[in-house]
């Protein structure tokens, strides 16, 4: 198993070295990303969208009285609406709610997290059975012009679109604890990735609006978006029979690859308290996604700072070597 | 000429009290409204939002560590997004910003407002030439399930739709230096009420993502609403041109009754900046307006408290009087 890593990382190092010990105690052998450019994070993001993730903190910075970090205070009802040239109408338009804040470094720290995912799929490429990507920030929230939740550019989203380029068919399937919308958004016009996700009810937990049943997908993507919400406290058994229905759709689709966001937020000691995944149950989820046979890209995404965190992640990565 | 006026006004009693001094030195004459019930609400907001606006404040002091006022911090990225059953979720559903804070009173100031505008039209229908509802809080920025910018339930649109319902035919003009984008949302896809906004350039003024020339009605509406975005500072005699393009739309829609969504905030003086008419240009402005021969029910929107907020209404009302 090879594994890629941020070349910088200003937020939380506490957590990313929790994971990397995790992961190494199961194996893992990390090395650092290369540059693949902005092509491949072009390729989902809107220029528009890169545009200001690269310069609303100078410009925000300008504004008299204004915080050190980018908050959104007012917000568009549709994409469709007016796109205005005031810094803090931007920030509105392209920051969903008051959890990602732009920072001086955010844009670089996002950069290095897409190109670890991209990392991850060169591995494939060259023929390993899997890799895991320690990305920080997380991605799955971000949408193709819109941050939310800590995330920014959707490293899973990238990697996957990556791989299609290759001639690949790949699936996402999300196993955070949180409705991947900013996946689902991306693709939800095309049929060409399939997405799936496995999260907590929306209708009470973040990101609320996004994450029901009926989001299957629109126009060509019709049925190529597949959405399993779960009970509050969902524990392993129930999680794993869930996990059954995702899994056959991977097979049914074709997907010749896989990725998945891999948030470790679902733990029953988790702070957020949506789903009760043990430690152990880890080991199983792990290898229940590996019986689907496929090279298989691991992305982090959410998962808190804990004593079980470093745990959880060994656990997974042996459960899934050894499935 | 006759006036309404919210029996219950928790905020700003000292902007209330320069309007109403500046509008009796006019001549008006003062009266509280009668209660016209929920229906001619319930015509332009959807009950989902009305039910929300009535609730929320108490559900949302129902959470540990909740602020004194709902406040939103997550928004959908669209009006057709899964509408959560949490109180953030639904915050962040019905509220665009964080400068429509609800408190505990707020959902009675909002409809005792409503029904000082529903009295002003009333007095239009017994045959008065002209009424002056002075409503707070202010209404335009309010869409059928949306607040914002202060503003909750859409008293102009409210009064309009209840003209119309009584067979009248009417348009909206807003002459607050904000775009009136509650008003346009609400009408947006109907021929059956003409709207009109002049108001400062959104692209660097609240509220960004509304107000373009190219937003014109789509559907059955399309050509029914019509944006005159004016360059910052725009003065006295800039204006009074592009408001004539204005009239002559309203007369060409055959209008028989107009309804003002008079804000007083673009004054050379308000601390806003966005517009500089001068106080004897809101004199002109009165009476430019007046020349439409139409019955004019005039709503307070906007206008900050300042010395010159009741020479200006006084100054409006009565070059419209001599108009
Ligand atoms: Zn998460
Ligand atoms: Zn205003």
């Amino acid at each position: 198993m090879a594994n890629g890593q941020p070349l910088r990382n200003p937020e939380q190092p506490e957590r990313i070295r929790h994971l990397k010990d995790g992961a190494s105690r199961a194996g893992a052998v990390f090395q650092a990303p290369r540059d693949h450019g902005r092509g491949p994070i072009a390729a989902v993001h809107s220029p528009e969208y890169l545009t200001f993730l690269e310069n609303i903190h100078a410009r925000w910075k300008r504004i008299e009285g204004a915080s050190d970090e980018v908050i959104p205070n007012i917000h568009p009802d549709s994409r469709g609406a007016n796109y205005p040239k005031s810094a803090v109408g931007q920030a509105g338009y392209h920051q969903a709610d008051t959890a990602c804040p732009i920072a001086e470094g955010t844009w670089e720290a996002a950069y290095w997290s897409a190109q670890t995912a991209l990392e991850g799929a060169d591995l494939l490429l060259g023929g390993e059975r899997a890799a895991y990507s320690l990305c920080r920030p997380p991605g799955h929230h971000a949408f193709a012009d819109l941050a939310g939740g800590f995330c920014f550019l959707n490293n899973s989203a990238i990697a996957a679109d990556y791989l299609r380029q290759q001639g690949l068919k790949p699936a996402i399937l999300d196993v955070d604890v949180h409705h991947g919308n900013g996946t689902q958004g991306i693709f939800y016009k095309r049929n060409d990735v399939l997405t799936i996700s496995l999260h907590a009810d929306p209708d009470r937990f973040y990101p609320f609006f996004w994450g029901s049943a009926q989001e299957r997908g629109e126009g060509l993507g019709e049925g190529y978006n597949l959405n399993l919400p779960l009970p509050r406290g969902t524990g392993d058994d129930d999680y794993l029979a869930v996990l059954k229905t995702a899994l056959a759709r991977v097979r049914n689709f074709g997907a010749d690859v896989v990725v998945i966001a891999l948030g470790l937020d679902s733990h029953e000691n988790d702070p957020l308290q949506g789903l009760s995944i043990t430690t152990p149950g880890f080991a199983r989820l792990g290898a229940a996604i590996s019986t689907l046979g496929v090279p298989t890209l691991l992305v982090q995404e959410g998962g808190y700072l804990s004593d079980d965190l470093g745990n959880n992640i060994e656990n997974f990565l042996t459960g899934f070597e050894g499935g």
